[in-house]
Formats: C-alpha cells, sequence, structure tokens
C-alpha cells in the first residue's frame, strides 16, 4: 500500500515519526508492502506546505529540528491551516498528533472528522479526542471505510489494545489497572528518595518530565484520559474522562510515602477500570500497593499495566511510557497495521 | 476451519486445552471460524482411542479426570501406540503433549516429524525437540504446507514470540532477559524469607511446583531449553540446549539471597541471550539484580521476560509460568493462528 501522508503538527511525536519513516523507507517497503510520500505538513509553530508532488522530509526535518520555519521549502501550497491542509491535500492518511484537550478535544476532534468524513485514514496520538469521542470517531471511520489507529495514546506503543486482537485471541479481560502517567511515577519514586512534592516537581520540570502547568499529570487528568482509552477499547464499554472517579498526587506527602515504605509497600498513581455487571469502575487515586504487585516496582517515568484475564490470569506489560522514537514508533505500527488491511 | 485433531499425551496440558475446547466451542466457530472435532487421543497413562467419526470429548476428559482408561469408551481402534495414532487417524493437527525430553527430544521429536511429513499440522508445549531441531522442523512444515506452533513452550501462552509479528511489527529485538522457570523462582522467592535451599526446594514438591527429581528445574536445564526457543525465533541465529552456557540455582545459599537482599537487591535465575555481531551469548545464572529492575521483583511461580528492542527500549511482559488452563489456552491460540492461516 501507498501512503500520501499530511502531518497535522509537526512536534516531538511527529517528528520521531518522521525519523522511522525515513530510517525505516526500505524496509517498510521489502517486509510490510508500505510506501509512502509525505504530502503535507501543517504545524502551529513551524509553518505549513503542502505539495502533492511530494515533500522532502528529511529537509523538512531539519528545518523543524533547527525551529526553522517549513515554508522555505519549495511547495505548491503554504500557510494553509490544519483543516485547509487536511481538505486541500491529495493525502489518504492524516497523522493527527497536535496537543491533547480533554474538554473538549479540539482542535484534534475536527481535524479527524473532517479526515474520515473525507475518506481518509488517521493514526493519532491524541489523547483529547479518542477519549472524548472514541465510538462516535470509530463509527465514522467505518462509515467511510477507513481506519482510525490511536496505539500511541497509551504507553507509547508498547503492545496495550492490540495484545487481544491476534496475539491473545480467545482470552477476554476483565479489568485493567496500571500506572499510565510517568511523570507523576517519576515524581512518586523522587518523594521515595525524601524529596518533597514541591521539590520533586521542580525536578521533574527540569528534566522536561512536567510541564510549566502539570495539572494535567499531577491531578490526574491524563491518567483518566488514558484509562478511559483503554476501558472503552478493550472493556466494551463507553465513558468519558469525566466518569472516571479522579484523585491526583498533589496532597501526597513525603511522609505517607515513608509510611507506605515502612510497611515495605509503596504508594503510586494507580488507574483502573472494571466491569461490574452492568455497572463500571473506573478510577484513577494514590493507593499503597504491596512490593508484591508488579505496579508497585514500576519506578520513575516507566509505564506498565496489568490485565486480569480468564485465560492466563493476570498478565503485566511494562514500557515506556513516553518519548520521541517510541510514540513515533507507535504510529509507525498504526500505518503498518492499516496497510496490512488490519 | 475445521480441525480433526489427535491428542498425543492427555495429561495436565491436554486436559486443559480440552478444558477450553469444550468451553469456548460457540465462541470459536463464531469469533475465528474455527470447528474441531476430536477423532484420536493416545496416552500412555489413560490409553489410545481412535474413532474417526468423533470422539465424545467431555466423556474422555470426565475418565481421565478419574484415570480411568479411555479404552471403555466406544471406539473404531483401541490401543495404538503414538505413532500409530497419528498415521492412522484421518487427524489433520496433532495436539502433541508429551513429556520434554532435552537430551535427544525423543519421543515428542518422532511425533512431530512423523505429523509434519503426512501434512498435518502440530501445536505442542513439548520443548525438547523445539529447543533441538527448530530450523530442521520448521523447515519440514513448509516443506509440507503445514505449520508447526509452540508458543505454550515458554510463559504459558503470556505473549512472547508473536509480539513481534503482528503488534510490534517494524520493530527489532536485540537481546533477551527473563526469568523463564517458576520452580527456581519459588525457591529463590522462599530462601529470601530465610529457608535453606533443601527446605525450599522440599516446600516446592509439596506444592507440585517442583518434581520428585527436580534437576531439569534446578539445574537450569528447563531455562536452558526455553532461552534456546526464544532465541533461535527471535533472534534469528541457531543454537542448542547445550550452546546456553548454564548454572542453576543448587550452589546459592540462603546467606547469598540475603547478602544480595541487604544490599537492596535480589538473586534471580536469569536466562539471557544476545546476538553480538557474530557470536552469540547465551548463558543461565543466578544473578543479584538491583530492585530496579522489573525481574528483580518477579516473586513466586511468575514468569517474566524482558526485550531489548530498537524501537520502545526495554519491553517486559510477565505472566504465568505454568498452569493448566494457561498452557492449554497457549496451545488453544495457536490453533486459532492456524485457523487464520497465520
Amino acid at each position: 500500500m501507498r501512503f500520501d501522508l499530511a502531518f497535522i503538527g509537526f512536534g516531538t511525536v511527529g517528528r520521531g515519526l518522521a525519523d522511522l519513516l525515513l530510517e525505516k523507507k526500505e524496509e517498510l517497503k521489502k517486509r510490510y508492502g508500505m510506501e509512502y510520500r509525505v504530502v503535507a505538513i501543517s504545524d502551529i509553530k513551524v509553518g505549513s506546505i503542502l505539495d502533492d508532488r511530494g515533500i522532502d522530509l528529511k529537509e523538512a526535518l531539519r528545518l523543524a529540528e533547527a525551529r526553522t520555519s517549513l515554508e522555505t521549502l519549495p511547495a505548491q501550497k503554504k500557510g494553509l491551516s490544519a483543516i485547509e491542509t487536511i481538505r486541500a491535500s491529495h493525502s489518504n492518511a492524516i497523522v493527527e498528533v497536535t496537543w491533547t484537550n480533554i474538554v473538549n478535544g479540539e482542535p484534534g476532534y475536527s481535524h479527524i472528522k473532517t479526515a474520515l468524513s473525507l475518506g481518509k485514514h488517521v493514526v493519532t496520538t491524541n489523547k483529547g479526542p479518542i477519549s472524548l469521542y472514541y465510538r462516535e470517531l470509530m463509527k465514522l471511520a467505518d462509515a467511510n471505510g477507513v481506519k482510525l489507529k490511536f496505539k500511541g495514546t497509551v504507553l507509547s506503543g508498547t503492545p496495550a489494545f492490540n495484545l487481544f486482537d491476534g496475539v491473545l485471541a480467545g482470552c477476554s479481560v476483565s479489568s485493567i489497572r496500571g500506572i499510565l502517567n510517568g511523570t507523576t511515577n517519576y515524581i512518586l519514586t523522587e518523594m521515595e528518595k525524601g524529596l518533597d512534592y514541591k521539590d520533586a516537581l521542580k525536578e521533574a520540570q527540569r528534566l522536561g518530565y512536567a510541564e510549566a502547568d502539570p495539572t494535567m499529570d499531577v491531578e490526574g487528568g491524563d491518567a483518566a484520559a488514558k484509562v478511559t482509552i483503554l476501558a472503552n477499547a478493550l472493556l466494551g464499554i463507553n465513558i468519558r474522562p469525566d466518569n472516571v472517579k479522579r484523585k491526583g498526587i498533589t496532597s501526597v506527602t513525603t511522609k505517607e510515602v515513608k509510611k507506605a515504605k515502612d510497611r515495605g509497600g509503596r504508594i503510586k498513581l494507580i488507574a483502573r477500570a472494571e466491569k461490574k455487571g452492568n455497572s463500571i469502575l473506573a478510577e484513577v487515586s494514590p493507593i499503597p500497593l504491596p512490593v508484591s504487585d508488579p505496579l508497585a516496582n514500576i519506578m520513575g517515568v516507566t509505564n506498565a499495566l496489568t490485565f486480569a484475564t480468564d485465560c492466563l490470569g493476570n498478565i503485566t506489560i511494562v514500557g515506556p511510557g513516553a518519548g520521541r522514537r517510541a510514540t513515533g514508533y507507535a504510529l509507525l505500527t498504526d500505518l503498518i497495521s492499516i496497510a496490512n488491511g488490519k
């Protein structure tokens, strides 16, 4: 299959995909029969270019890394908005990697809706639209005969959703529990070393793990969006992030962290979802876990997820929670799935 | 697809598959288009029956559980050997679940070779033939247009091999490291509580985790066979169990276990394989790990495996290392894969 790709957003994640597309070009063609051309890039910071004959991705990447406008490159059209780029480009697949907004999902929601309505596949890492409008968007994709893939919204490409497609076929999941936010896990890890919450947060900000406004992470919004996505996709339910009972880590004290440790445990921000008959339990909260729990030992920015299954009991998967290459790779495997008709 | 199955071996693992086949019969047909009939069962303890019109699996299971001979059931033929059963039955797939022998792979090796040569698919949990003759048997399967699947040889069905088929397409594995033997991990866990090696072994035997002759487990033979299978399948190399440098846990003392713990670590029997240019490192040995290593925190009979990948860095998967249902499930998913032409 041949993709004509339009990048909507060209920040760290989009560029992570661009790295891999360049690096693995031959392998993609040989192993997966997947070819590509980038026909448009539209980014709020580095500008917008469209050329249906193909853009020099390597050069675009170099310019974006240097924070130079892409519009210095030759192109048929320049300066189009994201929506205009989706409409005007002869793309058959959109890489939607703009910022996450879990209040109303915008602008990603409009980008994805527009693309699907035009019969374009979408791969995205944007938690906003997927956590808020999963069923609606999947229906829209189906109705237009295209795919919407979002593996990178959770665990940055570490297998989560698709474990139960092929690999664990015949096995059903009754509940999920995980550490889905690397920033808060890093802060809790540092607090165990004796730092208080504020200093641990500062350290996380210094290292680029936490944003200047850390609200989404520390108050559990990010984890709530992710557990919503997992629950909707894996438990066959239909919830929204505001159905998730939520408590963050801002009120966790060093004393509590130490107390849990003295008792042979560890406080973790746990996101979980479980279907109990017709009711659904979905929650994010800091919980002291015994060290015998695999999740208790996940340190730093690593993420982990435990599935309770009918066939194998508990299975836990541990992997990176973020990172340019990991998240770019999530998008790449989504494209490979689409190329293979999955 | 319709399977006419012959069970070669009908012990715990075979019966685990039988449970699931009965329990999920409707789902298998509806979701995976997979139908089955059991046309033969040949077991050294409960006898041998063959009936191409189909055997009453539920009744056979009941008899086997009661340690009563299957030969009390009506059948076209009774008392055939395993090889005769493979040849004489009109089966198109063989479930090979006899005992593991890592010296020469027999009798499983002959069973599998005979079945593949006759154009019958094989699913197996038998580590002997797969660790010793992987390439030869895969070639034979290819040449006869059938499949040989062996997911249950490692981690009892917790995804390991097939992580890199579909789910992690485009990602390559440079090394593997894991806790692949539940018995030794249980013994080391008990030793950390203060038991000496002999008492911990006795306890493992009492609970059915260790056999009367525990050599294969405690001297690392089982882990060596498993890491051989993983290395051959995932690292594209060709080794045999005796290429694995091996040290078991028989000489580990409670004092050493305590010392590692006092230093904030934990001794684990680690199996690992790595390709370094043209040379291969493959080893099983007890190693003190820092608790920050996800493998350090795997307790009891649980298994775990860390893959170093080019795309996602380290990914660890944790799951059951044994168990009737888990291993039966591994066989079931192998059958589902074959039914789906994979």
